[in-house]
């Protein structure tokens, strides 16, 4: 986000604050940011504050961040769970100059180094609780959004939760539990090189991706994953069941249900097409 | 392989057969095959047969396929399962001209206009039982898998058949039933283009494969897939009960060990570094 606001021009300093030194100073080096500044300087003199931190620190800090903050400044958040967050700002006298927003963007990769242009360019954001917003606070963080390449649409924050669940967080834990069974029974790695295509590297990249970011949006998001991890399951068994009964119809109405996906996947390839070169994906 | 095998100059005249119409008159017109001919036909004048069907039809077909050949000829198979496979032609009195062989590579798309050029450069390929197949059968099957830029390994078609379960098989099962599971919740799929990222995409994608294709490797590595998919749920479970009780240590180890399959992937990536635009990505 730092690097695309810098290049449209809409950021003319960027000033950075995190927790750990090491990644504050080649944050600097890469010249992702300015500088450095402590926590409580860098948010008295801030028009905008981005927060992209994960999601239980988040609900820890958004408070305090807004307590921080001037009157005229505009706070995002980029976290990849809605209710909790909104939660914890509802009764925030100063709720109106934060907006809530999932830019739903990112790769399986953490840190500094991580960073590029063109991420958002195409991708989808959704803003919730629009109305709990200011009208000032919303045109900034449009501008920022469109800047970004950013198409936003709106919801409320369980909607949010609710779909995020099934396309997001779910592909997520389905990757790194494979990622757990391959490496568990192939612990003679040479074995999974040797035999793994690159239709293994596709359903398992998302397990390459942080313990640290992703345990706090399974905890926050529990109930509805947990509701798409019981019927993602009851789906694995019954195809199970099936398969030990060589139900040949049965597996071939199931497969090429599932074959309708390539629909909805034609909609997101087109929608990422324009990209000229395109990186590992988005993750969240 | 038609088309690689052209252009390494291996192949002078390149005959297709199928039992689809429209496919075969599709292959003349792509230019992927000279000409269509009758089975009977073929096999007859062929010094190089490549069976490439699915594997329920292979093992149906293969004993008749050796007895149509000449006495000179190879065959190959490229079938995504050995046990079964060798196990139709264990007594053939032709099976030293076949060499059993899975090239690991292949798009989750299918037909003729589904070929390129270059899909098997840096993959590999298992022979299995080589030392059933003639040596001269081997040498030629050798120069046709280097023409094609791949790297033969060699195994029993057990052990073929038990790793292919874990790093491909059950990657697929798991794509075809999260495909499922976001369709079966997802009705109204405007939802699904919105807020899929490519993450999503990713590992959903193998559900766009083949059922006519996949059902019949499925159910003949019934037991090795049984097994490896046992373990899968199991994981999924173990997760979804740590999930429940909010037990963020446990999770967080969990996924820290997923992690450890990046070593894996950058081999898999590595491996396949050196092609200059590589497309979708095999499957097999």
């Amino acid at each position: 986000m730092a690097l695309d606001l810098r290049k449209a021009g809409l950021a003319t300093e960027v000033v950075g604050v995190d927790l750990n030194s090491d990644n504050a100073l080649k944050a600097v080096d890469l010249k992702i940011v300015d500088k450095i500044q402590t926590e409580d300087k860098a948010l008295r003199d801030a028009d905008l504050v981005i927060v992209a931190i994960p999601v239980n620190a988040m609900c820890q800090l958004l408070p305090s961040v807004l307590d921080a903050v001037s009157e005229k400044a505009v706070v995002l958040d980029a976290g990849s769970t809605k209710a909790q967050i909104c939660r914890a700002v509802s009764n925030h006298p100063r709720r109106a100059q934060f907006v809530a927003s999932h830019p739903i963007a990112g790769t399986e990769n953490s840190g500094p180094e991580a960073a590029f242009n063109g991420l958002f360019i195409n991708k989808t954001n959704i803003i919730c609780e629009k109305d709990k917003s200011s009208d000032s606070a919303l045109t900034l963080a449009q501008r920022v959004f469109e800047a970004l390449g950013l198409r936003t649409i709106f919801m409320e924050p369980e909607e949010h939760d609710k779909h995020v669940a099934y396309v997001s967080h779910l592909s997520h834990v389905s990757s790194f539990l494979l990622g757990q069974t391959v490496l568990d029974i192939e612990k003679d790695e040479k074995n999974i090189f040797a035999l793994a295509g690159s239709g293994f590297a596709s359903t398992v990249r998302l397990a390459k991706s942080s313990p640290e970011m992703w345990a706090p949006i399974f905890e926050q998001n529990l109930d509805y994953l947990s509701q798409a991890l019981q019927e993602y399951i009851m789906h694995l068994q019954k195809f199970h069941y099936h398969l030990l009964k060589r139900d040949t119809k049965e597996l071939h109405r199931i497969m090429a249900g599932a074959n309708e996906i390539r629909r909805v996947l034609d909609g997101i390839e087109l929608k990422t097409k324009s990209l000229a070169a395109q990186p590992a994906g988005n993750t969240q």
